[in-house]
């Protein structure tokens, strides 16, 4: 399966008090790595993506992060990113984010490949993913 | 056990291009609402219980969510925490995050009492929690 | 001329491994000031606002503040904010946050009333502020 | 004087509900783009240089921006960066956003060269900056 490496620079404004990522930053980065997943994979951005098959997004019904090691500002990490598994219209994307050789956070996004409504503003509904889109992760 | 609610107004700069809460935000949401729990329950700011209690912060292990409904920019939900779990250093904080009548997001964390490491910055090593804490979540 | 006030307070992530509030988050407290200020002036949300007037928002064409003091963690701050001019389609919003007595940061924010291009996403126009929407402020 | 390139992909997260960049994250952006600057001059992160010359920190004491054209999600912009001029102990940093030929954003901060205030957390002082670290600049 297609992975995606990212290189991630820890900004002063991403760390708290502490000295340590505030940890909705890495959501927020697995989000861009998501993404820069899809770019490599499809080879549009997300923004032509999203026009190319008519779609709203594919917003997340769940993620979640187990944080092993922290990273502090100035540190340099990388985000290996794969979709691990393609349901109808849903998919799951593991991200694993290395501080060196050390496995520092691991991230998974549960995702759903939508369409707008209609007339709704900021409303969608799930469709089914297209077979040309999953073949090109192979 | 002590359960705290905390309103929350959706603001446009927390939602993303679809016109819906960019999901990173509800973990920020959440770590707000853990503080504002401690703070109901020990009676002082986070700031004040890391002083008193000569703590480095409750960072997290682990974090999770469940996005059932999208809220949008204007919203005001209202977000119920409670402790679910206390373990000797770690303990659990349930987020049920409701729009009106609905339950919009859950949430979970996984949290680490920890002492700072004497002369060295942004380390930390878990301790036990202190059963004073504990009893005022009762 | 009609001032809101807002109490904010400061958030764990909000603030920076210094310990103080990363400078940008002002700039997200005044933007949900000026949201907050409009919401009391015309009487409903700025998302109702938007539909209402049928304008695509009140984008910034320039944005400065004076950083006087920092805040921390646990401070809770309140800011007033009031429109100081009217012109055609733009308008000056002053916000002042004070912490306790002490005046800590100045922004002044200069923005357009705008409303959608027919057919292109994410491009508006200026267009003329409703007398009846100055109005509200006086 | 020294002038730096950086490139910043715009990311869905850093958009507003209208489809552009939520203006306070110019200011995050430009943070950075500081950052990167005196990486580039000095030679070394700004982590290390906090700890080479015994500083707090550069925080600012006035930010400003002109927002002249919108960017959207996917777009990649370059920011070029360069300090305009140089007090005793604060200076001023100029930053220029692009998006292709067409200058987006213009930022302004002034910053102030500081150390830490013996034994206390989160307080500091300005201190005249070294003629090294100036020289470095030109």
């Amino acid at each position: 399966m297609l992975t995606n490496r990212k290189e991630i620079q820890i900004e002063w404004g991403d760390c708290d008090p502490f000295g340590i990522v505030f940890f909705p930053r890495y959501f927020e980065y697995f989000d861009a790595c998501t993404n820069a997943l899809f770019h490599r994979a499809v080879g549009v951005s997300k923004a032509e993506m999203l026009r190319h098959y008519k779609i709203a997004g594919i917003p997340l019904v769940q993620a979640s992060c187990n944080f092993l090691v922290p990273s502090s500002f100035g540190d340099m990490v990388t985000v290996e990113s794969r979709v691990t598994q393609w349901g109808t219209s849903s998919f799951s994307v593991e991200h694993k984010l290395f501080r060196g050789e050390t496995l520092a956070v691991e991230g998974l996004e549960k995702r759903v490949w939508t369409v707008r409504i209609d007339g709704e503003r900021s409303k969608a509904k799930s469709q089914q993913i297209p077979k040309e889109v999953i073949d090109k992760f192979l």
